[in-house]
């Protein structure tokens, strides 16, 4: 909440990099293979751009993970860029486990180890598996945010199905998980167990916000999934604080391919989106 | 189902390594850091032990995610050895996402380029969010299997949750992939999209094999976690077909850590284990 203060809006930027949309003119880091050395690129040079505008940046493991051999030393090659840049630093993995497997998991995305140099602030998580799949994650000075309601087309089939208590198979998840994270609440009032909510489905989004209201939402899907700043305020509680807007291809794909200056676009893009979301919760 | 056959047995090892409980005498492969060799030659030694009596092993990938720096060079040395022992080769990694990130697990989890050496031949897989969560990883000559009731004790907060329309949540999620599967049906019936069921829940195992008919069940729960032999039988069909049986710590740490020969008491368990399941569904 500090880092959305000081930047005067809640939102994210999510590093999806993929080879084919990257811009011609990006540096290649040595000594990865090619492939790899210009999605590490390309995700550190966009996260430059873009500290001086976001609070935070959501990295997508999946992009890293396909990498094949080098991937885990690019993975944290980016993560030690994104973290010298001063956001806060969401790992965007969805691991899902139980016991001493979640334990592994938690580790490899918060351990700090000056040797692995690793360290992100939060992972988000599915808890399709339950109490004991959630509360590995919950370490000190960290934070999970949980699957929830998600912006996909599929996400309905089974995260909206009607419960006989009543309510959705979503809102007993966020019952769980307001329940589990109320045993971890900071200074401003909010849980490190935050939920993913995504922006697709305004009409859940209040339910959601009246089940869970020491969570902070992580908003996916404004921009090029099709949610706008109409949809996303429900998340919001009526003081302004409560949810951290995402979008990843709409800011950082914002360039002409051939474009030498392509980081002066993408900046102008994430302080845009940065503009208009701190505006419609009253912080600018 | 072939190496079913071929092994008379539907049984599968989970090779879940952990630093504290490996033998004394364990070969440290080299160059990897003392931790990471050690991990990953118990690994191969185990799935070389165990190979002439079991079909298939299934590799945690949290226990090589929390090496840093070098895992997935590590992770990726073990998924080669499991390939040499010509073993079915499941990675356990619980994925769930949509769209490009879910086709990037794939990648990371099935290419076998010879540059990367990969190719795991199943993939766990995580499908809260829904349909276009799932359908990404069912690739030709590869397969899925999908979290439906889970042998935790947290499982049952979501999964067990009764319906307006009937039946669980589990019941539903059952239902979603036995729809999606059936477009991806074998010459022996079975679909390459599976479903994890524990061994744990045998009330509920029977409902799920009527609404998943062409499901291969993946089974853990049997052993450490306490499942027994006939809490695993409501899982497979009369014939005897549509299920393995999973065990990890009972097979992978069957040895005195001070005891030099400690791969012949990892054999000798996984050859009782294979046994034991083998007789029960009539396979010898």
């Amino acid at each position: 909440m500090a880092a959305i203060e000081e930047k005067r809006s809640p939102v994210c930027v999510g590093i999806d990099p993929v080879l084919e949309r990257l811009p011609d003119n990006v540096h290649a880091v040595k000594p990865f293979p090619e492939s790899v050395g210009r999605i590490l690129g390309f995700s550190v040079a966009v996260i430059r751009a873009i500290a001086p505008f976001v609070p935070c940046v959501k990295i997508q493991s999946a992009c890293f993970e396909r990498l094949g051999m080098e991937s885990s030393f690019a993975l944290e090659s980016a993560l030690i860029g994104a973290r010298k840049s001063g956001v806060q630093l969401i790992l965007d993995a969805k691991r899902g486990d139980i016991g001493i497997s979640a334990e592994h998991y938690a580790e490899a995305a918060f351990a700090d180890d000056p040797m692995y140099a690793r360290g992100a602030d939060w992972l988000t998580i599915n808890s399709y598996l339950g109490e004991d799949g959630i509360t590995p994650f919950l370490r000190p000075g960290h934070g999970a945010f949980s699957l929830v309601r998600t912006s996909n087309p599929g996400g309905d089939e089974i995260q909206n199905l009607e419960l006989k208590k009543g309510g959705t198979v979503s809102h007993a998840v966020g019952e769980m998980n307001a329940r589990i994270g109320s045993r971890h609440i900071g200074d401003r009032g909010y849980s490190s167990l935050g939920a993913v909510v995504g922006a697709t489905k305004p009409q859940d989004a209040k339910r959601l916000r009246e089940i869970m209201p020491q969570q902070i939402f992580l908003v996916p899907g404004y921009g090029a999934q099709g949610g706008g700043i109409d949809d996303v305020l429900p998340c919001f509680k009526s003081d302004g604080t409560g949810a951290i807007v995402t979008a990843s291809r709409s800011v950082i794909y914002a360039f002409k391919k051939d474009d030498p200056k392509w980081m002066d676009s993408v900046a102008d893009a994430a302080a845009k989106f940065a503009d208009e979301v701190g505006k419609a919760v009253g912080m600018r």
